[in-house]
Formats: C-alpha cells, structure tokens, sequence
C-alpha cells in the first residue's frame, strides 16, 4: 500500500506542480524542515516536555488539569494559534476543551486535531520514580537502561533515549510534537496548508463524560470541520507508521438464569432439581460455538460488508497472527484462524465471566440458586448496540425464557418454567471511516511522506474509543494517526515515550500540516 | 406398606406363638413397657440426659470427648453390657470408639447398634445458649417456646418440649433413647432376643478419618454381626416413622480448560482469541441436557436396577414433590418430575460450581485465560467413583481435550489444540441394603410395632455418609433407624431434641431389641 499512497501522492505531486508548485516544494521540504528542527533543537524540546510532563494531568485534580491546560493555550498561542477554554456553564470542577485555531488564507480544508492532554490516574507504589517527576533514561528500562541527566542546549539527542512520565506517551506526546512541528514549518518560512483547529480533550482517561455537552454546545466552532484527526495511541509493534480509520463498538449484557430460590444440597436434591449451571451452559452454548461463530439469528446481517479496499488495508498489516497464537500458547484461533484484522470486521459474542457457585477450596455440595454470565460484545460498523441486544434478548426467550430486570419473585417464578435477568450494559456504536475517503487518503499520503516505511493501514481498531460522539454530533470522518512506541507502558505504572517517536510525530505533524 | 409389615408381623407373631408364646408377648409388650417406663421415670430421664449433654463432644477436644466415652462405658455397664475402648496403637490423640456387648443367650442373631457420640464443632456466636449448657424449652423456639426449668422427678414431662444443646439430636439422642430402652425392659423383666453389639463412633462428624483402620483392627469383633444397625439421622418431616436401607455415593471432579496464557484485551483479540468460557459451556452442556439426562457413554449403564420392592418403598413416601417444587420456586424438575426418590438411585452429574473471569461490578472487558468447573456426583448402588470418573475423562477426550493434571506448560500448550485439567475428588461408593434383606424387614416390622403410623421406607438417602467402609470391611449388610424431629437444627446453632422424639426411640429401640 505505501508504494500505491506514493505513487498516488507523486501523481498529485506533479499535477499540484502544474498548478501551485510551491506547496509540493513545501510538502517534500516539511519533513526535511522538521529533521533539520529537531537535529538543532532536540534538547530544548526535550526539556520543554519536561516541565510540561511535571504538571499533573489526572482529570479529577481540577487545579492542576487546569494548570495543563493553561499551558497549552500559552505554547500554542506563542505560535500564532487563536486559543480558548470552552467551559460548560457553572462547571468549573470539569476539565475545560482546550480549543484553538489558526487560519490560513486561501486554505480549502480544515484538519480538526484531537489531543487529550489528561492522563490515567496513578499509583505511585508501582513507580519506580514519582510519575510527575520526568526521568530520562539512556534506552527503556526493560533493555537495562539507565538514568541521564537531560541534555544541555545543542547537546546531542539519541532517539533511542526513553521520557519516564505519566501521560508521557499518551496523550501527551503530541504536545511537543505539533508545538516543534509549527517551530519547524516557520522557521523554515513554510506555510500551513490546512485550517487547524485544535481540540484538546482534559477528560478522556475519565472516560469523556461531558464529551457529548462539548461537542453539542460549541458544533458551531467544529461545523467547518473536514476531517478529525485523533493524535492517540501507540504506533504498530514493527516500529512502522500507522493509520487507523476506525474503532469498534462495545456493548454486553449480563444474564442470570435461576435455579431453586435457594442453594440445595446436592445429597437431598441432587438429580432432581434443575441446575442453574446446567441451564446456563445450555444457553450459552446454544448462542456461540467454541469456534467461534454466533448462532444468533441475525447477528451479523447489520455489518458493513468487507470492500476490496478494506483487503488492501488488511495486507498491509504484517502477519503476525502465527507469531501471536504461539506468545499466547495456543494452536488455534475462532474461525479457523482467519487473520485477526479480519475478524475486527464483525460483531463479537465473548463470555468474559461466568459464575454459579464455587470452585477449587471453596466449592461446596452444593446445587447454586442461579448462574451469572457477562457477556462482552465488540461491535461492527453497521451494529447498533441496542439492536444487537435486542437480537440476544430474542434468542435467550427463544430458548424458552422469560425475561425479567429485576431478582424474580415467587409469583414470576411460580408463572415461568425458565427465567433470565438480562441486564443491558450501555453500548458505543463502532466508528469507522472508509479506507477510500479521500481526505482520509491524503493523510495517508502525508504520513507515507513522513517515513521510509509502508503504512500500515488499520480499517479498524479492535478497541473502543467513545469517537462515535463526534461522528453523530458532526458527522465528519475521523482517522487516527498514532506516534508513541508500543512499549510505552501507557496506562501502567512507569509509562515512558521514546525521543525518536517525538521525533516522527514532528516529521509526520509537518507533513500532515503541509499535506496537498 | 405399614399394614403388611404389620400383618406379616401378625402372621409372624401367630407362628411364634405355637411356637415360642413367650417371646411374642414380650415384643408386643415391650413397646408398653417402653411407654409405661417413662412416663414413670420421664423426668429423671431428662435430667440424666442433661448431664451428659453438659459434656463437650468435639472430636478434636480429647480430654472432653474421652470423658463422653466414659460416661457411655459406665452407664453400658450399669445395664449389664461388658464395655471396652477400642484404641488405635499410641493414638490417644484420636476419640476412640467405645464397644459393647450384651450376650442373650441361645439368641440367633446379633445386631450392631452404631451411634456418634462425637457432634459438630460450635461457633458458639450464634447460639440462643451455650451449646454445653443444655436448656429446656416449652416447644420450639420457632414456635414460640420459652424456656422452663427442668423437672423434678415425677414430675409430668410434655412430649413436645425440647432440649437445646449441641448434640442434642444429633447423635447423642439415641443414647438416652437406649438406656431407657435396657431398663424399661428390665423394669418389666421382658428379655432381649438378639445379641447386642455397640458400636460407638467418636469421629463421625469429623469425617471418620480412623473408621476404616478400626473396622479392620477389631473385625474379628464384629465378624458375627447379622446387620448394623445406625442410630441417626432425623425421621420424617410428616413425623412418620422411618426406616432407610442406604445412602448414595458421592464423588467430584474438578475441570479447568484453557485459552490463552494470559487473560485478553477484549477489543484488541475479541472475535479471533478462543474464549475459555465457551470452550466450557460447550463441554458440560455436551456432557448434560438442562432437562436432567447425563449424556456420557455409559454413565448409567452400572448402576443397580430398581425392583419391584423398590417401586412399593417408594409408594410408602408422601408425595411432597409437588410442594417442594412451589416451596423452591420451581415449576419443574430434571427428567421430566419424575420423583425425588426415584432419582436418589440414579449417579449424578451436578455443575456445582463454574468460574471464568468475573461478573457484576467486577467484570472486566477481558477475555478470560481459563473456566473451571466443579462437577459433584452422587453414585448410585453399583457405580464405582473410579469408575465413573473414568467415563467422564473419557467423555473429555472425545470432545478433543488432552488431559492434563497440572498447569500446562507452554510445550503442551503448543502441542494440544484443548487442554482440560481434571482433578478428581475423594470417592464414596453408595451403600444400600435391599429393601427385601429378610433381617431388615424384621426391623422395618419392629419399627412398625412402635407406632401407629405407616413407616416410610427409604431405599436410599439422596446424601451420603461413609457406610460403604462398614460394608466393605464386614460384609453385612446396615439400615438406618432415626428417631430426631427433622426441625432439629442438626450442625447449626440451637440444635434440639424433642421429648416426644426420645420416647418415640424408646419405644423403637424397645421393640427392635426383643424383636421375633
């Protein structure tokens, strides 16, 4: 695919060169402008980081993640942008939307960039320095790296040195990045060719409760949107650039089927009395295979059809499904080991509990009174969370059972032979941009530019991100576009960036901000 | 089936007339003499009963339960029985059992009278009254009783008074059951027709963790013995007399399958990673319907036929199906409500526990690495636990699993697709006597003269106790005879006996010692 994105991005080169040859100079030259910065700056940039890594960012600390963002509107101001806190009214105790612009004359696009500049609570216990206390280290810690003092101004930079910081890789990292990527493109007098408007989430490791009131109050300032770019998340393990068009929807359901109305000892009753475990492996077994396939009628009839683009995008992942099975000890995976990326095409059914009584030492003669299983479901482009539900919900009566919200009663239990509780657990719908939009491909084009390696395109990530609210309030297409190393921890105690992903991400930024 | 015991009771007792008047008068007039002989002596029986109450009888509290053997020794002996403590070589740390022997002469028979002098352990917690300090109640405490003082010699004694203490039924109750029988038939000068052996157990409710070495140290004592017969256990709930020919076996397995070495990202492998849980539900509900059907090769195919004389044991039950069915909230059972004590003499195959992951508040968006189940089976005459846990294996293997007994390692992991551990529980085999044995319808026919009402005939107990190490080291066969009110509250706080209930022992153990 890189080798297409090129020889697309050449073929736009040389028509834009007919028609405005001085952008297609300012592209080429952006990422050689953000090598050039970063060999001469890397230490100030580096130190900069630092004392941003230092302000404390968990989103429930309102003086401090009000501390980050006033940082933010002072360094982006600094390069021209137009800054502002969206507020929601009287909620000074919610993290303030960072927002920003900077406008371009003549510009016939606007990029919508996405940062969260919150970061995952912490516990100290597990660090091995305090986590608002940057430490840098010669290579990761895992590889027997060392702690180095930061560099003095000019001193050299190894791209292989590691930040140890929380919010260090996510989602901090693209601070410094776009900051010395607008340093860059001016210092080496290269003009933007987009309209930029940032968006900068304080709340998104909080889970992005008020994301939809933002996204609701301030449309208007979004309305000229073309594009959302998200700047979030670890690049591909192979080091190699990446692309993302696309989250999954999450949904489940909890279900419970009952017993007796209480636990019999299975002497007395054993043989007899129904058993809860018993009804609930018969369910469970009657909706899924252990193969893998869902017997759910209509359970993948609301998915987006793979494309033949999407099986481009497929090859350009390595394949490391053998290599993954074989870390995870297993031979075999669902569906006769159709390659995972695949399989993020299409809605999944995934026990992730189930209990009836005990095990090991603490199981007991016992015949339990009920059976709980949680039932996780990734959803597709195309499922509705509700629907989906709905489709459980008809299979579960068509086994026979009556389906109730709350513990039954006598009354329901002397009226019903079989009864569920099915609980609805709330639901995202799966975010999903095609691998054939057009300004998606250009992106594509400007990170291929940013890098000697093939993109790998992800139509789709596995995981959840909340990004559905910003397709269905604005109805504009979203990509990701990820820089921090894989390993870096995020979420877990000494999370860590590595300098030479600050580095890509001023490459990628520049490119990205320059693209045609 | 009480009025054929009692006519072949008659029959019985006409022929013996001609035969040997003698004796058929004392059988008939030893159950009067039972009830002559406390109601005269109905205080100071209680008031002896009291004081051996008062002694501690917890298996692991030597001293005390030493002392409770003693008492046994002596008041045995004070009715003419040789006594002796049986011991385990240089194991003064273990109860031992207390043996007798009353030798009738010319008599043809010789019964073996066990009884557990040795009662749960207390968490004194939750007692109305300290479990050793025995209390006398008007009726139940359920009922509203209240204490009173115990009686004075002579004066009356109301039957449905209680006494609360540990033990109190369960077993000391047939203790003072049987002293009151000795001397009310000497009261009367009314001889005994059968030798008599006592075999007291002080470790029951421990597990009888020594039974077996000391049926086999001292079997040339009991090597004449035509049938035990075992003093425990609650009669009834309808308060119907009760005679049980055995109980079932019991066994467990333990089964873990495995997916991935460690627990899973939901969104980053749902849909491709293999779910242990399904691979689970998948297995136990190949190994059962919900309806009640085990559907493992051969799982039924050793277990003893029900016969004719079964059919008409069971036909001497209430039904009171139906009205457990409504007191647990069910409206069905397994096997389409066919009846609870049909289904005692059938194996069974009981999910009495399953784990995977979590549920509830604690369930996590994760694939889980492992689901364990525990498997409880209740054997049927006939079944052997090895046996059967072999059918189960091999059950497993057929669904493709390789069985392992120990975590895999990742070299099994790599060289299995399904990997299930199993580990198999202790066994009982079920023990039963045929409810045609001719020396335990003389029993059930003894029984039957002790009272009005018809005697319930259990072929089996759905429970299990360690019988079958009598049976299989003596070869003879056992029934049981209880006496408790089944309200007793045996292993639980304010355990209790009712008065009725010891002279309803009275009466039995009255009748069965001069049985023809």
């Amino acid at each position: 695919m890189e080798k297409t994105y090129k020889v697309i991005a050449i073929v736009g080169a040389l028509l834009f060169w007919v028609m405005s040859a001085q952008l297609v100079v300012a592209q080429s030259q952006a990422v050689k402008a953000a090598q050039n910065y970063y060999e001469d700056n890397g230490a100030d940039i580096l130190n900069h980081y630092k004392e941003y890594l230092r302000i404390p960012n968990v989103a429930s600390d309102i003086p401090n993640i009000r501390r980050s963002a006033q940082y933010l509107v002072k360094e982006f101001e600094k390069r021209g942008a137009e800054m502002e806190l969206l507020e929601l009214p009287d909620r000074k105790d919610v993290p303030p939307v960072v927002y920003g612009e900077i406008t371009v004359p003549n510009a016939e696009r606007t990029l919508i960039l996405y940062v969260h500049y919150d970061g995952q609570p912490v516990d100290t216990t597990n660090w091995t320095h305090h986590p608002w206390t940057p430490k840098l280290y010669s290579k990761s810690m895992e590889e027997g790296g060392e702690p180095i003092a930061f560099p003095h101004s000019n001193e050299q930079v190894d791209p292989d040195w590691r930040i140890y910081a929380r919010s260090a890789s996510d989602d901090k990292a693209p601070i410094p990045a776009l900051l010395a990527a607008l340093d860059a493109l001016k210092t080496s007098d290269i003009g933007l060719t987009s309209n930029i408007k940032f968006f900068f989430d304080g709340e998104e490791e909080a889970g992005s409760p008020h994301i939809r009131q933002y996204l609701e109050r301030y449309k208007s300032k979004f309305d000229d949107g073309d594009l959302w770019v998200f700047l979030d998340g670890p690049k591909h393990q192979s080091g190699r650039p990446q692309v993302v068009f696309g989250v999954r929807g999450v949904t489940g359901m909890e279900i419970t089927v009952y017993g007796t109305r209480r636990p019999l000892h299975s002497g007395h009753y054993g043989g007899w009395a129904p058993v809860a475990g018993q009804m609930m492996v018969e369910l469970l077994s009657s909706m899924k295979k252990e193969t893998g396939e869902v017997l759910i009628d209509g359970y993948y009839e609301s998915t987006a059809p793979i494309t033949e683009a999407d099986r481009k995008a497929f090859a350009t992942l390595p394949d490391y499904d053998d290599q993954i099975r074989k870390d995870l000890g297993i031979t075999w995976s669902e569906f006769g080991g159709q390659s995972l990326i695949e399989r993020y095409m299409y809605p999944t059914l995934t026990i992730k509990g189930i209990k009836s009584g005990n095990v090991g030492k603490k199981a007991r003669n016992v015949i339990p009174k009920k059976a709980t299983a949680s039932l996780g479901m990734r959803l597709a482009k195309g499922n509705n969370p509700e629907a989906m539900q709905e489709l459980v919900e008809a299979h579960i009566r068509k086994q026979g059972y009556h389906i109730v919200r709350e513990e039954p009663d006598m009354e329901r239990r002397l009226n019903h032979k079989k009864i569920a509780k099915v609980t609805r657990g709330k639901g995202y719908s799966a975010t999903r941009t095609s691998v054939d939009n057009p300004m998606a491909k250009q992106i594509v084009s400007a990170v291929a530019d940013a890098s000697d390696e093939e993109v790998i395109l992800y139509p789709t990530y596995g995981g959840t991100l909340p990004l559905y609210h910003f397709t269905e309030v604005l109805e504009q297409p979203l990509i990701i576009v990820p820089i921090a190393n894989h390993d870096n921890n995020q979420h877990a105690p000494d999370e860590n960036i590595r300098i030479g992903n600050i580095w890509y991400g001023i490459e990628t930024y520049s490119s990205i901000l320059t693209m045609d």
